[in-house]
């Protein structure tokens, strides 16, 4: 069922158009217990129409080579933020020209003595649309009865008034990764404010349109915006949540940097009979290259890779030996034998810095396979880093790697005197790329969003000291001075950054709960 | 400017319809010197009507993918052989329901003692459009002032009348491999034909559909038609001439078999930070895989992999002596700095058996790269054999190979249960296969063949005893028992296989004369 071509959206549950502050003036304070229950019961009783609208949002392409798709998903967001009665919505621009613009809006709290801003982004990864399963298409939201992985099923559209089963899948680009984010804090804001619950901060909304690209621009945006945007913590909603389903609350995250790499053969392909065995093959040079980067466990065999890690602390040690451990099963449902990393537990490795290939190619396979020599063949990896590791120190020890290989390496085409002299030749581009960032456990606002997160759940939460994933966390620190902490939504089997993407129905009214609950903590 | 679209095929320039019999039969035999002189001054006189017929055949897609478009190919070459006089035009079912036929025909000249089967391909390489250079497209046969590699240019219409510069290229997939050979044997015996020369033997000509394939139903079509074959020797036209642009006359060719892998990782795509480290990643285990297949200087680790090679006569020595080298050359054109191989010869290293990647992937590279641990790495092996491979033995070394590097190979999807057991899981499928052939260049034909060649240019002929590009040559000799001789028309630079693939109109003119002159040989 496509979602967004056959419902339309449906805004009479929204009263809309009050004044921000004269809503948030007029609202009692309220006990963590029962906001969650009437932010509950307001999801309940209108989960039809928050499905809508998150359909019409995800129906929106948001991928960075799309430029109208991006605007028009931020005027979107920006509206669907005016009809929740927040305040002050503009686009933010950057400096640079052409630029996703950030959405920002506000709710004023008088009283109030803290401020919070509530981060999100819109834009998702790339996408190749024939990668996905049949019937699913990343721009065409579609519901399932599960995750299609397991044995779900593409469903029909619910009748008006069913209830929507928590266990369902939205499938979309984004889905999770991260309109996700944004439609959990807006309509957690939308659940308080239309069930008469006073939030205890000035709140403020933030989503930014340039993560998936490396948040190029963030610095520039966060500086320009600089007194818009004071705060005492960033709260960033993005990521998933803990394997074991368990609610988590993430204090840092690994810094990240792509560096694309193509190996060169020669000049034009070449029939593989009539000159295989004698013209060098760069499929084959790139794979004796990407092979030397990792041992038979894993391990990255870079020079110095593993060096200037900054050792976690007392407490962040407690708190990864109380994550529980769920390696097994996880790895089991993934279908593969044996994990890497020597034993040590996926918590562990997170907190150390790696080297992933991300996509390699050359020339063709399948039925377009032909037999040729190719002329050139890519990868592009994925450094992700820890606390004390800094990108360009890490790229540069990778590049050294690479030239202890016996490669050339270049930033552009080589040139006809390159190619004439190196036996092998590289071309290393970097990406834009950022550090890791964590925030102390101890600061007394994180323990409030722990407490915070709780009062919705009676498993214990999951305190993670840094997250596997990467989000731009040090700039708001380098820029703004200003904490971080990550409180994630998703369902961890939610394919993002991949074909399939898809949200549990359930992780997204879980969201609304935890946004309600952060915005009203005492 | 797009020949196909703009050009009507002119037939004018043929008499069509003649009997073939009577054809022949009224035709006077003719020196070596004026037969090359009257096909050369027909050609000549109707290089345009020549080029028009040659581009209508190039724009009908000829991919095995397209069942349409190669049955339409096939009957197209059926009405050009029909309109050239040649006799009992047919096209060969396979006893295989739904293969490509071959396209046969024949020319019987009375007191003819020999009869010669002239044999080429008319399927091509599957295409990727993509690949193809700005203003190219595989079906739409476009001129060039050159090699665009080398700075050509596409080029307008030639107004009639003006001289075709023999340097000029045609790009289309199949403009070399091998329409190519299917245009000079055709129109090399119209040029006969048309100027009253009468072939010295019967001539029979069968245009296969398969080649590219692997030529699966070769044999069963041979079987079949077994006494409609009947002949003295199968000339082959197919591949390139010497890389020297000297013509070259070739007594064998290696085998041929390509095997598919497909490495195993997580069975979802998985995020690259939240997983990476942990999740082990399959592009990875293949580039590992891959570069065990081969040392730094080219050379195969498979073990026994160079084992079983029958090697060369004296006189198959004497003639590799005689190649010219001119390996620096292509090595600066093609713009590498040193080739495979220890520093042996191009000539010598195509008489050893060959391991070639012909492409490789995961995931995605460029602008759809995305942060992912893919869940498959594919690649496509292409292995070349020499006289006393056997391509089955070649297989299984190298799958004993990928056993001794810590892989379970199975044939199929893996089953859970093997995905649970073995940590390195790949796939293994080879695809149809054939041996290597060579005929021995003291067969008195054999020479008479050279001699012909020979009588067309000043420049001593080069005889190879193997081509480093395959052909099913086996097939000729093990089901009708009949020697084969290959003789190559297209430029060598003519990026048969890949994308751009072009003929040097030069080329095809001189194809022409080297057919006309073989079927007029005394």
């Amino acid at each position: 069922m496509n979602l967004a071509l056959t419902w339309g959206m449906k805004k009479r549950y929204l009263l809309g158009g009050l004044l921000p502050v004269l809503a948030a003036g007029l609202l009692a304070a309220t006990s963590p217990a029962t906001v969650l229950t009437k932010v509950r019961q307001y999801r309940q009783r209108h989960e039809h129409e928050l499905l809508a609208d998150y359909t019409q949002l995800l129906a929106i392409p948001n991928v960075a080579a799309d430029t109208a798709g991006q605007r028009r998903t931020a005027r979107t967001i920006a509206d669907m933020m005016r009809h929740r009665g927040i305040g002050q919505v503009q686009l933010l621009p950057a400096a640079t020209p052409g630029v996703a613009p950030a959405v920002y809006g506000e709710v004023r709290v008088p009283d109030a003595t803290r401020t919070l801003v509530f981060y999100a982004h819109y834009d998702g990864q790339p996408v190749n649309p024939a990668q996905w399963a049949p019937g699913l298409s990343p721009f065409v939201p579609t519901l399932a009865s599960g995750s299609l992985a397991s044995g779900g099923k593409l469903l029909p559209q619910p009748a008006p008034g069913t209830p929507l089963n928590p266990d369902w899948r939205i499938y979309a680009r984004g889905s999770s990764d991260d309109k996700a984010g944004v439609m959990a804090i807006i309509s957690g804001y939308q659940a308080l404010a239309q069930s008469g619950v006073k939030p205890t901060a000035n709140l403020k909304f933030f989503f930014e349109g340039e993560e998936e690209a490396g948040s190029p621009h963030l610095g520039e945006l966060l500086a320009r915006h600089r007194d818009l945007l004071k705060a005492d913590l960033w709260l960033i909603c993005d990521g998933p949540v803990h394997q074991s389903g368990r609610k988590q609350v993430v204090f840092g995250a690994r810094g990240d940097v792509n560096v694309a790499l193509t190996v060169y053969g020669p000049r034009r392909p070449l029939h593989s009979g009539h000159y295989g065995n004698w013209a060098p093959n760069p499929a084959m040079a790139l794979a004796r290259l990407l092979g030397s980067m990792k041992d038979s466990t894993g391990r990255v065999t870079v020079a110095g890779f593993y060096d200037d890690v900054v050792p976690l602390t007392a407490s962040e040690q407690s708190a990864l030996a109380r994550i529980p451990n769920i390696d097994d099963d996880i790895r089991r449902e993934l279908g593969f034998a044996r994990a890497d990393g020597q034993g040590q537990s996926l918590s562990e490795l997170i907190n150390q810095p790696s080297l992933n290939i991300n996509g390699m190619r050359s020339a063709n396979v399948g039925p377009q396979a032909a037999n040729v020599i190719p002329t050139t063949a890519e990868a592009v990896l994925d450094l992700r880093l820890v606390l004390g590791n800094d990108y360009q120190r890490q790229i540069a020890k990778v590049v050294r790697h690479i030239q202890r290989q016996g490669f050339f390496v270049t930033h552009a085409e080589p040139t006809d005197a390159e190619r004439a002299r190196y036996p092998h030749l590289v071309r290393v581009v970097p990406a834009t790329g950022y550090n890791a960032q964590r925030t102390p456990m101890d600061l007394p606002l994180a323990r409030q969003v722990v407490q915070a997160v709780q009062t919705t759940v009676a498993q214990p939460v999951v305190l993670l000291p840094t997250s596997g994933g990467s989000l731009p966390l040090y700039v708001f620190k380098e820029v703004l001075n200003t904490p971080t902490i990550t409180v994630p939504v998703a369902n961890y089997d939610n394919n993002q950054h991949a074909e399939n993407e898809n949200i549990r129905l359930g992780n997204l009214w879980d969201g609304l709960e935890t946004m309600a609950a952060i915005m009203t903590m005492p």
